[in-house]
């Protein structure tokens, strides 16, 4: 089960009534955010979410609005009573703008580890509290990724064909978690008791950017896709701006996920212009490129779980 | 004429019904800031107010409470059209902390002017913008600084006087803005015509300190005295902990107003801890000492101006 908040869907600044964009998953026992621009502390308060479990902060570029918040957010971590290392992600350059940030939050009470992202992958996978994540270069002013994070289900457990094979029932559990079993001389694979990789979750996250084509690969089979829709009102002043500040309209985005080989289930729009007062005007213009998509507010939130079998 | 308003009263971090402690004083075109912790623009925004005249930023000490929100309100002031170059006043270390910052703010349409204050002296005077700005040591955790601002006013002009002088009308500016005059072969001083000076206007801001002689003095006489009181149930807790991390309770704050030589006009109380829910229940309290003290809310707003002649 995934938890997904939306804490905000602002772009460029905080506004008094719509926070910077910025989402938080928790899963298993820890949380990860994922950009943290100025106020993103309030809008995690607003939520009602700890500051305490954020085990990973992944950060897409470093413009202000997406990073801005950073020494903030940490010594909220510190006062939260934090001492656990917090894994830090991001484009190359992230450790030295993280520690220049850091000048006004000298000591914090736990380690920062650094994962630099390379600039030369279009994709780079890492493997993370038990996500595979995916951090995929886009197209911005800057260098700039989004990121996919995919939990995968392993194929249903078969106990007929565990006790066909006649092995004794402290042995299921290994089989299940994917290691190969010795019992009276005899090797036993997974195969043998367990059925197809079921589907698994998986959310996929891409601001600020022009459309390209990975943005569809990564949110193919997505049940949650979270994309910038800057602008949207179908100006030509807008969509002159979104190709000029290398920033998407509502209905780019929503090509893209027309465009995805498997249609993401669900699909956001976010970091919306601070001009771009009532977003919402133009929902109906993206959903007749993306059905599914959906102009949401602020703390937009969500469960994922596994379908029933 | 000064506006004044306390965009917030919180102290430590930003919380969604609390912004941090920080003031805008807004005289003769020129807006002047007080402290930018995270989310400063945010209040500023709420209040109503431009981020274009902001002329002067002072900040009192470098913990993250009073300066995080520093990049994203330089930003914000550039995205307001300005160009025109802004002074900044701080402790010793300003620039090198402020460039530390600006990291992700590296290209801003403006010059920033640094003025740091020297940490030997016990007040420093400033004369900037028309004001007469006193940077007073406090005694914090680090080195940190309490301001007051008066605004000085010459005495009543007697054009009774300037007549009886036999001085034509084109003369009398000269002398009423405070310039000797030479006519028909003699010189004419500012006394001659002008009354006593007049009471100016004057407000004094303190925060984060413990109690010291030097804040009822620069007290005395405001129209407005703004401090800190973080603590005040009373409780031996709080006390404790206001004395551990030089801190004030609002008893101590109201004890220094009481001892102002000139009571101030008006004072309110800011800064509050987080865990602070309900400071108004403690106004009695601190009343009891120094009977104008109020606790106010953000955005706390007052129009400040010369008494009637």
């Amino acid at each position: 089960m995934i938890d997904v908040c939306l804490l905000g869907t602002g772009g460029m600044m905080p506004l008094p009534y719509r926070s910077l964009t910025s989402m938080m998953l928790r899963y298993n026992g820890s949380s990860i955010l994922l950009d943290c621009g100025e106020a993103t502390q309030i809008a995690v308060r607003r939520r009602g979410w700890s500051f305490n479990p954020i085990d990973l902060i992944l950060i897409t570029h470093f413009h202000a609005d997406h990073i801005s918040g950073l020494p903030g957010m940490l010594l909220a971590m510190g006062n939260a009573d934090r001492t656990e290392p917090v894994t830090l992600v991001g484009p190359p350059g992230l450790e030295r703008i993280v520690r220049s940030l850091l000048v006004i939050a000298p000591r914090l009470p736990f380690k920062l580890e650094f994962i630099e992202l390379e600039d030369i992958a279009d994709v780079q996978t890492l493997n993370l509290l038990g996500l595979e994540i995916h951090a995929f270069r886009l197209q911005h002013s800057m260098l700039c990724y989004g990121y996919s994070f995919t939990l995968h289900r392993a194929g249903k457990f078969n106990p007929a064909a565990a006790k066909a094979l006649g092995l004794p029932v402290n042995y299921w559990g290994k089989l299940q978690r994917g290691d190969t079993v010795s019992y009276e001389g005899k090797e036993y694979t997974p195969d043998l008791v367990m059925g197809g990789a079921r589907k698994g979750l998986k959310i996929a996250y891409a601001t600020d950017t022009r459309p390209i084509a990975q943005i569809s690969k990564e949110a193919s089979g997505a049940d949650l896709f979270i994309c910038e829709g800057m602008y949207g009102d179908g100006s030509a002043e807008s969509d002159h701006k979104a190709r000029e500040k290398k920033h998407m309209t509502m209905q780019e985005a929503a090509s893209l996920a027309a465009n995805a080989e498997i249609a993401p289930e669900k699909m956001w729009f976010t970091h919306y212009s601070p001009s771009f007062i009532n977003p919402q005007d133009y929902e109906e213009s993206a959903k007749s490129i993306f059905p599914a998509a959906e102009v949401v507010k602020d703390r937009a939130s969500l469960v994922l779980d596994f379908e029933e079998d």
